[in-house]
C-alpha cells in the first residue's frame, strides 16, 4: 500500500490493527501517484483548501473536485489520484480494516495438511479476541485468488462491488426458498435470469441460481430426463440406458451428474474434437445414430462455451440443427465462456446459442462475482417446477403463487443468494461496461500471443478463440522435454512468483495462462514468462 | 444504536455515511449502560485517564482497564459498558461501516415481486458511487434475520464470528477442489468434519461439505445406493425400486432426493410417527418386510433429529437395531436437531447415534454460522470417494494423495469454503461454549412452556424435546378458531412485530416459536406471546 501521500507531508494521529487516521498537509500542485488502499476503505475530509480526485474503475475514470468541508471516499480495491489545487491544504484520511482481496504479494505454497493444521492449532479453542490475529495468520498461510499472478483457476481476483454485496447477505443472513423470506434478493435472483436469459436472446425462460457450474449441469441432465421422460420423478429409472452427448473436451462434472442421476457415467459419450478442440458435429451426428442403433436413448447433448483448457467453443449453431434433426435437448455449459454474450468482440463465437434449451452460466469466474455465483437458465418455463417441486414442505411454502417462491424450482431448502455479488457488478458496470472489461482481456490476448510468437523458445500451443493462452516453455537448449513447462510451473509456485495451471498434448506439458483477473495488465503478462524462461 | 455515552458529555467530531469519530469527556463514575454498536466496530483511545470496561460475549464477560495511550475495540455484535475509574477522563471513538446484521428494528413485510423491482430499480444500471446507498436501501427493504422477533425459519441471527470468517472467504476467493488451490480452507473443513465425527462417536470417518442439509441428505441415498449397487455408478439404475424410509414428519428434501437420483419419489416410504412426532420402530419394521414382499429393495432409513414443525428426535437406538436386522443404511438427517450432540442436556435424544452410517449436520441454523454451513458426514471412509470420484479432470487435479483434493468427494467443482463460519465459531466458542449456549435456551424453552402452560388463552401443543415452542393462541371468546394462530401471524408479520412461522393439527393453526437466536432473552419470548394475545 504506497503513495498515500505523494510530496506531502503525512501525520499518522492514530493507528491500530484496525484503525489508521492519518492528517496530511499538501502544498500547491502536490499530487499522489495512482494508487489503491489494497483491501481497506479510505475515507477523506478535506479540512483546507480545494482538492481534485481522480477515481479509477478500470474500465472508466471520475474526476471530481472537493473544497473545505467535504468529504469523499475511496471505494475498497479502486485505484485513485488525488491533486491539491490549492496553494496549501490538510486532509484527514481514515482507513478501515481491510476487507478486500490483497492484490499485491501473495503465497502460492503451503505446507501439507497435518503440518498447517497443527502450525495453525487449527483443534484448539482460541479466545474470541485472539481470533483476529489468528485469522491473519491463516490468511497468509491461504491461497488467495487476488494477485493478477494467481492463474491455476478459470478464476481470478473479483471485483470490488463483490464484498459490497457479501456484506448485504452477511447483514441479512436469509434464504431464497421462499419470498417472505427473502422478498429483495428472490427479485435480484429473478432479475439477472431475466436479464442473462435476454443476452441469449430467447423469448420465454426460467432459471435458478445454483451452487456451482457443476450443479448447472446436473440439473441440465436432470431437466432433459424430466422433459423426455416426466415419469421419472415418481416411479424412478425404468433400466433403459440414456445417454448424454459431450465433446472430449467437456468438463467432467457431466461423469458425475450421469452417475448421481442413476444414468451411469458410461452412458456419458465423448465424441471427438477438431484442431480447435470443437466437437466434431458430423462424429455427433453419427454417434447418435449409433446409440440409436443400440437401442439406447439418445437425452441430450451438452456443447462446451470455453474448455477448461483451449477454451474452445462448440458450434452451437451446427450442433442445434443436429438436435432438432434427432429431437435431443441441447445443453451448454458456459460456466467459463458465457460471458462471450457481453461481448461484441466474441459474440460471433455464441451464434445460435437461441436454439439452446438451457445454459450453464457462471459470474465467479470471468466476471469477478464472489464464489459460487452460478446459474441454470432454460427456454422451458415450466420445466423446473415440473422437475423439482414435490408439492410438500406445508411448513415453509404458505405462498399461492409458486412462482414467488423459488425454492420450488431448486434442490436446495436453505438457499445462500449466489445472484446477488454479480447483480451488484453487473449492476454498477452496466452491459456495455462489462463487454468492455473482457474487450479489453481479448486486447491483451492479442498482445501476448503476438508476443510469444516472436520468441524462440515460446511455442503458442494454438491461436485462442477465448481468454486461455496456452503456450509451451523450451528448455534453454532448444530441446522439447515433454515435462519442462511442468517442472517451470512447480518452480515458479515454490518460489511464490505464479501460478498457473499447465495441461498436456502429445507433445508434452504446457502452461495455461488464464485472463480474468480485473486487475491484470501486459506487464503482468510478459512478467510471467520472463520468469518462466529465467528457469533452466 | 444507544448508550454511546452515558452521562458524560459526546462531541461528534465528524460523522459520514461511513464513519464517525466522536470524543467523550467523563467524569468519575460516570458509565455506559451495557450496550453494543450493532453492525459497526467500535474503536476506542484513551486519551486521559483510566477505564473499565467489560466485554459481554454472551456466554461470559471480560473486564479490563486501559489507560491513556491504551486503546481497545468492541467487536462486531458484542456487548460492552464502560466506566471511567479516575476523576474525568477522555477518549476517541471511531465508529466503522455496519458489517454486521442489525438486531433491533425489521421490516418483515415486503411488496410483490414486480413492485419490488420497479421500486428498487433493479434492472437500471447505477453508478459505483451511488450503489452503497442503493444498497442501503435494498436492506431496509429486506427480511433480515438478525432479531431476536426473526423466527420464521430454522436459524435466526448469527454469531459475530461468522462476519471474520466471511471476510476472510471474500478476501482470499478460491475453490475447495484442491489441496493446492485452498491448503488452509481444506484443512479447516476437514478439522471440522473430524471433530464432528468425534462427537458423533465414530471411530473411522469422513465428510464433505456441501451446500445445503438436503445437499447432505441427497449425498446420503447417493452413498447408500453406492454401497448397496456400486455398478450404478457407471452403468446406470436397473430399474428395480430402490426404496428410502423416512418418518411422516420428515423433511421434503428425501422426496426431492429420490426424484432427482433416478429412484423416483413414490420409493420415499412414510412411516408414521408417535404423539411426540417420532418414527415408530415397529411400524418401520413391518414396511421394510412389506417392501420386501413387493420384490423391492430397501435402501435406506433416515431418521430425523429435530423434525421441522415439532422438533422430534428419532430414537436412532431402535432403529439402528432394526436396520442391522434388515442391514440396510442408517441416516440421520441432523440439519435442526444436530448440535444436540453439543448439549451435555440433550446429548441422551441422540442416544445411538453411533451406529448410524451417515448424518447431515447444519451450522447455519442453531450454530449460527453463515447459511449456508453444512456438513455431510459417514463412518465410511472410503464411500465418498467411491461414489463421486469419477477418476477425471486431469486439468485440475494433479495430486498423488486424492485424499488432499476435497474436490473429488464432491458434486461441486468451484466450492466456497461452508465450513469457516462455522470453524470460527466453534474454534472461539469451544464445544463447552457451544454446549452452554443450548443449554441456555433450554432454559429459555423451560422458562416460556411453564408461561404457557399458566396462560387460559395459549395452548401448548406439546413438551417440547427440542428448541420448537409450539403454542395456539386462542381467540377472545375461548372459541378454538381453527385459523387464528395463523391470523395472528399474519398480522404481527404486517405490524412489522414478529416473524413466527404456523402450522397446524388436527384442531387448526399453531404458532411455532423457535428458540435459536444468539441474542433471544426471555422477555422476547414474553413479547411474542403478548402481541399475539393482543390481536382479538
Amino acid at each position: 500500500m504506497n503513495g498515500k501521500a505523494g510530496s506531502s507531508e503525512r501525520n499518522v494521529l492514530f493507528e491500530s490493527r484496525l484503525f489508521e487516521v492519518v492528517s496530511i498537509l499538501w502544498t500547491n500542485k502536490s499530487t499522489t501517484p495512482l494508487h489503491d488502499h489494497g483491501g481497506s476503505q479510505c475515507f477523506v475530509l478535506v479540512l483546507e483548501g480545494k482538492f481534485e480526485n481522480v477515481l479509477d474503475f478500470g474500465n472508466k475514470r471520475e474526476v471530481s473536485t472537493f473544497e473545505s468541508g467535504q468529504t469523499f471516499s475511496i471505494p475498497v480495491g479502486t485505484k485513485h489520484e488525488t491533486q491539491c489545487l490549492t496553494l496549501t491544504g490538510k486532509t484527514l484520511h481514515v482507513y478501515t480494516p481491510k476487507l478486500a482481496q490483497e492484490t499485491v504479494k501473495l503465497k502460492f505454497n503451503s505446507e501439507n495438511s497435518e503440518e498447517l493444521k497443527n502450525k495453525l492449532h487449527l483443534s484448539q479453542a482460541t479466545p474470541f479476541e485472539e481470533l483476529k490475529d489468528l485469522l491473519d495468520v491463516m490468511k497468509k498461510e491461504s491461497i488467495s485468488s487476488g494477485s493478477p499472478y494467481f492463474m491455476n483457476q478459470l478464476f481470478s481476483g473479483s471485483f470490488p462491488q463483490m464484498l459490497m454485496a457479501e456484506e448485504f447477505i452477511a447483514a441479512t443472513k436469509t434464504t431464497l426458498a421462499t419470498f417472505e423470506a427473502s422478498p429483495v434478493l428472490s427479485a435480484v435472483e429473478n432479475e439477472v435470469i431475466e436479464e442473462l436469459s435476454c443476452l441469449i436472446g430467447w423469448e420465454k425462460r426460467s432459471g435458478i441460481a445454483v451452487p456451482g457450474g457443476s450443479a448447472a449441469n446436473f440439473m441440465a441432465v436432470h431437466c432433459a430426463r424430466q422433459n423426455l421422460f416426466p415419469k421419472t420423478k415418481r416411479e424412478g429409472l425404468d433400466g433403459r440406458n440414456l445417454c448424454v452427448f459431450v465433446s472430449a473436451e467437456a468438463h467432467y462434472s457431466f461423469k458425475k451428474a450421469c452417475a448421481v442421476l442413476g444414468l451411469g457415467m458410461d452412458n456419458v459419450i465423448s465424441v471427438p474434437v477438431d484442431h480447435k478442440g470443437r466437437m466434431k458435429p458430423e462424429a455427433l451426428d453419427g454417434l447418435i445414430q449409433k446409440v440409436r442403433d443400440q437401442s439406447k436413448v439418445p437425452l441430450m447433448v451438452s456443447a462446451t462455451f470455453g474448455t477448461t483448457v483451449l477454451g474452445a467453443f462448440d458450434q452451437v449453431d451446427e450442433l442445434s440443427r443436429i438436435c432438432k434433426k434427432h429431437k435431443i435437448w441441447l445443453h451448454v455449459d458456459g460456466a467459463w465462456g458465457g460471458p462471450a454474450l457481453f461481448s461484441k468482440k466474441l459474440r460471433h463465437l455464441a451464434c445460435g446459442i437461441e436454439n439452446a434449451d438451457s445454459m450453464t452460466f457462471d459470474a465467479h469466474k470471468l466476471l469477478g462475482a464472489n464464489l459460487t455465483s452460478s446459474f441454470f437458465l432454460t427456454k422451458h418455463p415450466q420445466i423446473l417446477l415440473e422437475a423439482n417441486d414435490v408439492a410438500d414442505g406445508d411448513y415453509l411454502f404458505h405462498s399461492d403463487d409458486p412462482a414467488l417462491d423459488r425454492g420450488k424450482l431448486s434442490w436446495q431448502c436453505g438457499r445462500k443468494a449466489e445472484a446477488m455479488s454479480f447483480w451488484t457488478i453487473w449492476k454498477s458496470m452496466g452491459t456495455e461496461g462489462i463487454g468492455e472489461f473482457i474487450d479489453g482481456l481479448i486486447g491483451l490476448r492479442d498482445e501476448i500471443t503476438a508476443w510469444i510468437k516472436m520468441h524462440p523458445r515460446l511455442e503458442l500451443i494454438h491461436m485462442p478463440d477465448y481468454l486461455n493462452v496456452c503456450v509451451r516453455v523450451l528448455s534453454l537448449d532448444g530441446a522439447k522435454d515433454p515435462e519442462w513447462s511442468k517442472i517451470v510451473r512447480e518452480r515458479l509456485k515454490e518460489k511464490n512468483l505464479v501460478f498457473v495451471n499447465y495441461s498436456s498434448d502429445t507433445n508434452g506439458t504446457f502452461l495455461r495462462l488464464i485472463l480474468a483477473n480485473p486487475f491484470l495488465n501486459f506487464s503482468h503478462l510478459e512478467q510471467i514468462l520472463r520468469w518462466a524462461l529465467e528457469e533452466t
